[in-house]
């Protein structure tokens, strides 16, 4: 997987994705990156690449043709129907099954935006995806675009060790992720549950769905409504709407779970 | 506002804050970032601080006493309920009304993780919120982390320079941003629309803010429902829904509208 990134700050992003996990699948060679400063694309001699908003207002905008040189710098050499991904709150919202869908490319290019944005026309122009990562507002597409690398980038086979690839599961299958425990087992007092040292596996594996499911009802309800409940699922949240489950939920928790069990059993 | 940061990767969190906006902020001194090393806290002669988790599965857990002891090594500077953020994909999820509540207070503290999770009984002990930056998943905390402290220095009064200070406002209405156009008037054939050439100050708000709630509705028109409409702006989408208006949407787009403003109606 190749990445390239067209940016004010190639040192930013080559220092953090050179970090950790990513950095040793850049070592490895299993990911490249290819950084583009737009800065070298200036027609001015003070290296500048923004100017002033048409239509009035604060914030400068870069400008069209600096954007469009440090594209087309790179455009000779990428693959037909690379997709080239511009960071910004405008954008449809980054979930984890985009990052599996690029995680499928060869290569991907990232446009970083600073200032008030970018010049529309050279956008019109080159960028097939407009991508946020959240609902807030950040002072440039760098770090957008680390997010979405790292993201993408330990869904490439041989990026992830053993030892690493366990967490996306639950997370795809609409739930959260379980507590998690380690040694020792009385740390300050605080003890790891029994069922975890109990060595019954299926019963560790109820326990963990169990409070999957408990957390994804406390934090973030509204994924429950697209996640598959079998019968032990069932039982369990029949026995937390009831209160005879060892994990208490509030009044307004076990009416919204009433509801999901009434809709999911008509479907 | 000062950042305090729990991270195994310090000098990659340095660096990237230490960039742009925000590293010129922390060089006039109205941010500042400290970062602790949780592997100096190892409890092993060879810096390692996760082990295998109990119950089993794949990867490693951070374990709970290297992570206490580099909070322990900071805890007694901070202000009485300094909040602690802990970064995964189980929190609340981060939103732009977030970091401006954030950005009023005076120290935060972020917890970074890495492998399959923290021991969750430190996260008991120390974290006062749990926040995610969206439904990916990351191989560590410290991109959520800098994306989170990004977002909230750009709230905190003198980090950005009036020129940068435009773009939030029109995000906070509900809205997403209007396209922005600079100089040169033809660039490669392309024009900047004519309006925002005329001088006419209401025609180009007029303009601008049409085009943010066509943009809305063709990108997130979920963020719709929570806009209130003036009415020029019901005369606008009533034109769209009738196809009189300059701008062309959809059928599907058309029906959502007329829904939409069914209900804000009656509302």
């Amino acid at each position: 997987m190749k990445f390239h990134v067209l940016t004010l700050f190639p040192e930013m992003v080559e220092a953090a994705l050179g970090t950790s996990i990513t950095g040793r699948a850049m070592a490895k060679g299993i990911i490249c990156l290819h950084t583009v400063n737009i800065r070298d694309f200036s027609l001015r001699g003070d290296g500048r690449i923004d100017d002033y908003p048409y239509g009035g207002g604060a914030g400068m905008v870069m400008q069209a043709e600096p954007v469009m040189r440090a594209w087309e710098s790179l455009a000779g050499e990428l693959p037909a129907q690379t997709r080239v991904i511009c960071l910004n709150p405008q954008g449809r919202v980054f979930d984890q099954k985009m990052a599996e869908e690029l995680a499928g490319g060869e290569e991907l290019v990232f446009l970083c935006g600073h200032y008030e944005g970018i010049d529309e026309r050279v956008l019109d122009e080159i960028v097939t995806d407009h991508v946020s990562i959240g609902d807030y507002v950040l002072t440039g597409g760098e770090l957008p675009a680390l997010v979405m690398m790292d993201a993408i980038a330990r869904m490439v086979p041989g990026v992830l060790s053993n030892q690493e690839s366990g967490q996306s599961e639950s997370f795809q299958g609409g739930l959260l992720e379980y507590p998690q425990y380690s040694r020792p087992e009385d740390w300050r007092g605080k003890k790891v549950p029994a069922v975890l040292l109990s060595g019954h596996h299926a019963n560790v594996d109820r326990w963990r769905r169990n409070q999957s499911i408990l957390r994804t009802l406390r934090n973030r309800p509204e994924l429950l409504k697209t996640v598959t409940f079998d019968k032990k699922d069932r039982k369990y949240l029949q026995a937390l709407i009831t209160g005879q489950a060892e994990d208490e939920i509030t009044q307004e928790q076990a009416v919204f779970l009433s509801k999901l069990l009434a809709i999911t059993e008509k479907s």
